[in-house]
């Protein structure tokens, strides 16, 4: 890694909890300054404004909760255990990203729709392809025998992604784990009793 | 209503959408210059501050929404019809309250819960209070016979706000209604199906 390409990697990770709790309105330059100890200089040197930063910390803030979430369903060979890992991984670790200002795309879906066309798009394209994996996971176990064949797999992702977001949001605000965990309960009841052959 | 009533009303009017719309770090004093027309001392000779601008936008947002599903649920005697007077409510007025900005709750909620205390205490109390209100249905459902007795008021509850919330945020930042439909047809076919006696 070059020394350009470490200093940038530097400024994202230190921005990025920044966005996710303060949003992008937010966030200020002297922000960015402060958390990084760099000058304006050094960050627009890295970046060409403020929308680049925002976007990179965004897919940071991502990725930070869905590689975790995307290693733990492929160690998974059955895809009723595969479905299992997402509520089971809310439960387990959502204290320690709510710390980190909560889920990105929930938080970014709220700033962006009404006003950043160019992150609206992008969260919109991360809800999809979220949606998409569970599908393909739903249509995988339908054809090999380990998910019944009536169940509709795009209205089953939307309805665990609704969850999932809602459970989060319910949760980040009153400061009480029980609505996540309760939408979660629901979710692996779906799964379980639903899904499962 | 005397004259700085009528002021105070007109400013929080023209105030709501914007705030729910740009949120509060988004939403410049320039800005309810230019809806209101008004100078910024006839503004803040109605508030004391853009704090108060925006927590009496937020009431007038939320009342936007809350006011004529509260009516459609006392217009309704049976418990059942009264919670599936909530899910028909998402579906047929989504639309239209997309366009001022979506769900005030939703929106006040992912940006006050890491930066504004006041703002963040509201809400939550706006959250556990419209909760308490669905308890309140299906406690009186249960004691009546129209719900079976096994339900619990609490989960039930944290369940269909998630379902509501979580299908919002997918709608809105989509631009498709369907998630929405689809949670609202999961929390038809909970009350329906789980429910009902």
């Amino acid at each position: 890694m070059s020394k350009a390409e470490r200093t940038t990697k530097f400024i994202i990770e230190k921005a990025a909890p920044i966005f996710n709790k303060k949003g992008y309105a937010g966030t200020s330059l002297s922000d960015l300054i402060k958390a990084t100890g760099l000058t304006k200089g050094a960050i627009y040197g890295n970046f060409n404004n403020k929308d680049e930063v925002a976007i990179a910390a965004f897919d940071y803030n991502l990725s930070y909760i869905n590689k975790p979430i995307a290693e733990m369903i492929r160690a998974k060979e059955n895809s009723i255990e595969k479905l299992l890992v997402m509520p089971e991984f809310y439960k387990k670790w959502y204290v320690h990203f709510a710390e980190r200002g909560g889920c990105a795309m929930l938080n970014a879906s709220v700033e962006a729709d009404d006003n950043h066309p160019l992150l609206k798009k992008k969260v919109a394209a991360t809800v999809n392809s979220w949606k998409k994996s569970i599908e393909k996971i739903i249509i995988s176990g339908i054809s090999n025998g380990e998910i019944k064949s009536g169940i509709d797999p795009s209205k089953m992702s939307s309805t665990f992604i609704a969850l999932i977001e809602g459970g989060i949001m319910m949760s980040k605000i009153t400061d009480d784990t029980s609505h996540l965990n309760v939408a979660m309960e629901r979710m692996e009841q779906i799964i379980n009793t639903e899904m499962k052959k």
